[in-house]
């Protein structure tokens, strides 16, 4: 049975963390907001019309009778049915204390185009995407990056890899967030980079895997746009 | 062996989540910072001295060997151990879904005084902190709450409790969601807490169990302050 992969379409956004999993491995799955009647599809769960376990918000996944929402939860569930992360529960446990730091990361990322909240729209709200995007740019995004390259500097099997010493899907996420972050904030990226070698070229690697580059050439990878969490708007690139 | 608890001292903070777990079942823990040495022991993890799975920030708690970061994962360590959480797999997934969408809600809480980012006090963001606490007043709180409310209501066991027929640990932390937001906003709760009567009822018996009982009339629970992430700033508690 196919897993069913519930997300917005139109957009990367959250659920492109879950895809990348699913091509990499090459599993088999649908994308229901991108087939005929997705959205009510998506609806019905959100509504409780599809059982208790109702989630709050998309992505969420339908594995048979399971229900799985929350990127983080949904890739501990996938990572060791898709070989996607260690055997041995601390490195899992690890693995997924990672992803919730890339969880509170891309929030971060989102909140520098909406700081008011997401009720209006950035347009409404640019001199403060401003404000928050200059110490977003200058603190944090440096402190998460230094980290996730500390993270990998660390790793007593080598530096290839976040954790463990095989791919797992906490490195298939970072490629995303490099991918976003060098859309978004080009010029910054630019100066940044330098500081953090070994994820430029865990990137690089991992867009050379073949799920990934044959996922990447498809028309099943959404580019990157203004209606997403990653967002380029040249007047938020710029540090203090 | 007693867990070891990694917070910082002085707030309740996300830290407390994990607490009231531990206390409602009589664990015995050590809570690290409140200890002689504990924020160079913090810091000892933090900066990578304590081997190779470094998490990025507080709470994080060490079984043994393991060490286990963020609070939505030390809350799926803990649930089976401390008997917080039901054992079939659907149900813990739920549960652990149901805790990341508390972790993203108290994310938005504490950014109602923070929308610019945590580098700056809150005084350098005040008409912000407005703008940001009114949209979250009008639209997200309501919308939170009204799924957590949907969640008790559409239990098939009863509206006691969040997932299964007892107590997990997501009902600990909607307790203590209330109990801050009681604090953090009482003016807003005050006129929407009859449109959620099942979270006030779950609040209520939450706060009998004699685990927790014992522990708020203890010196361990640090009262609410300015400090924490539910802060009560009287000039945010206003809805448009």
């Amino acid at each position: 049975m196919s897993y069913e992969l519930y997300y917005w379409d139109g957009i990367q956004g959250r659920g492109e963390f879950v895809r990348l999993a699913l091509e990499d491995a090459g599993a088999e799955y649908q994308d229901v907001a991108r087939m005929s009647g997705g959205s009510s599809k998506i609806a019905a769960f959100l509504e409780g019309r599809n059982g208790h376990q109702r989630p709050f918000a998309p992505p969420f996944l339908k594995d048979g009778d399971i229900v799985v929402s929350h990127v983080a939860n949904i890739l501990a569930y996938l990572g060791p049915r898709l070989d996607l992360v260690p055997a041995g529960e601390a490195e899992r446990i690890f693995a997924h204390g990672l992803q919730l730091t890339i969880t509170d990361f891309v929030t971060e990322i989102h909140d520098t185009h909406h700081p008011l909240g997401i009720d209006d729209y950035y347009e409404d709200q640019k001199d403060e995407a401003k404000a928050r995007s200059s110490r977003f740019l200058s603190s944090r995004l440096p402190k998460f990056m230094s980290y996730f390259e500390a993270v990998l500097s660390a790793n007593p099997t080598g530096t290839a890899h976040a954790v463990g010493s095989r791919a797992s899907y906490v490195d298939l996420s970072l490629f995303q967030v490099m991918e976003g972050l060098r859309y978004a904030f080009p010029n910054t990226m630019k100066h940044f980079e330098e500081e953090i070698p070994l994820l430029v070229s865990l990137h690089g690697r991992i867009g050379e895997r073949a799920g990934i580059r044959n996922y990447l050439a498809s028309e099943r990878r959404i580019p990157f746009n203004e209606m997403g969490i990653f967002r380029h708007y040249p007047e938020l690139d710029q540090r203090d």
